[in-house]
């Protein structure tokens, strides 16, 4: 149980994240300031703003983090593997990848482990983080995704593209945290848009925060 | 002006559309049952279903569509030339890909327009689609990209993904009409949930439209 934690061990654990579609050079721009001002673990963006994030963020220790078969996760398979590869080569430092969320459904389970770790393998040695859209499956779903997860090579579970009909919540990351154990990485995203929400997460589970909110919540927490 | 439409004209033009994340294999397969039922023009399926929706519809007249770069466009210019390159060999017949909106927004209009001619070449004569989502543009920038859209080779511009902030209107629908021409194709796509939504679509200009409620459209149609 963390009871509280101090502004920068928070900033350490925040992916500052910009998805939203129709975003600009500049907006990106802005958010690599922040997240070297904030000092947090990582940008969030998409594929084809790698390039610009890698080039800004070059000198410092803030990770790119990028998309792949976002948000919908329902590309080919090798779709989403060229589309890992290409991340790589313009200077991704991880990639955030969503599940086959209908195949899953259909109960093709070696499919969608089988994509996985070419998608691993595609990121070549980089962590992958594994989106399993929480909002979409059962409980049930949920447990065996997290098994196919475990078994992929990748290294963090999470919860929500955070464009979902609705987000991750406080269970979804105890739960996630209860099947993938103490020693794999769970990743809580989408509707975290304060300090109070961040702890929440955090004392459920998390090891990392996908907001884009990151700034209001570093300068209020501990406050 | 086309005052009214008979059941079977309207559904020549209807793509029955199923691309909500964790669409299931049965869902796929009903799909296109309802598609050679009603003879609607095409289905419209995400990429990891094209194999299975262009196995079931070999024998007949409807066209599989899928779609690249889905929903929000900011995939790597590379990674969306490739994924067309899959949905081609996977037996697609015609590609919808979203426009990069954020380049747009930058003014980087031969950037945008390069990325739109590498998807017409790998398309390889099949026909391209270029969703705009008109929800995020100003008037300014649905004329822009009408123009580049105009000048890729693409054969349609199309209004919305369907999952945007709102849909394409009718408005939007005679905006893009009037920029493109008469000999140029036009499809509204989003929001078209009823036979006097689909007739005023057509009526502003639209030759296709993007539907999941094609079967009740044209039940309805004409009655």
């Amino acid at each position: 149980m963390v009871a509280t934690i101090d502004p920068t061990s928070l900033a350490h654990r925040i992916e500052h994240t910009l998805l939203r579609p129709g975003a600009t050079r500049s907006e990106v721009a802005q958010l690599c300031r922040e997240a070297i001002e904030h000092r947090f673990a990582a940008v969030c963006v998409s594929g084809c703003r790698v390039i610009e994030a890698a080039a800004l963020l070059e000198e410092g220790d803030v990770k790119v983090v990028t998309v792949v078969g976002f948000p919908f996760g329902d590309m080919d398979p090798d779709a989403k593997r060229y589309e890992t590869e290409v991340a790589v080569d313009n200077g991704a430092d991880e990639i955030d990848v969503v599940l086959n969320i209908g195949r899953l459904k259909d109960g093709e389970d070696s499919r969608v482990l089988r994509e996985l770790r070419d998608v691993v393998e595609a990121a070549d040695e980089r962590p992958v983080k594994v989106i399993l859209e929480t909002c979409l499956l059962t409980r049930d779903e949920k447990i065996r995704a997290c098994k196919l997860v475990l078994e992929s090579g990748a290294q963090y579970v999470k919860t929500s593209t955070g464009f979902g009909a609705s987000n991750g919540t406080v269970e979804d990351v105890q739960l996630l945290r209860e099947i993938v154990g103490d020693a794999f990485g769970v990743k809580a995203a989408g509707g975290i848009r304060d300090a109070a929400t961040a702890m929440a997460m955090i004392r459920a589970g998390a090891d990392r925060l996908g907001t884009s909110a990151g700034v209001g919540i570093v300068r209020t927490a501990g406050v």
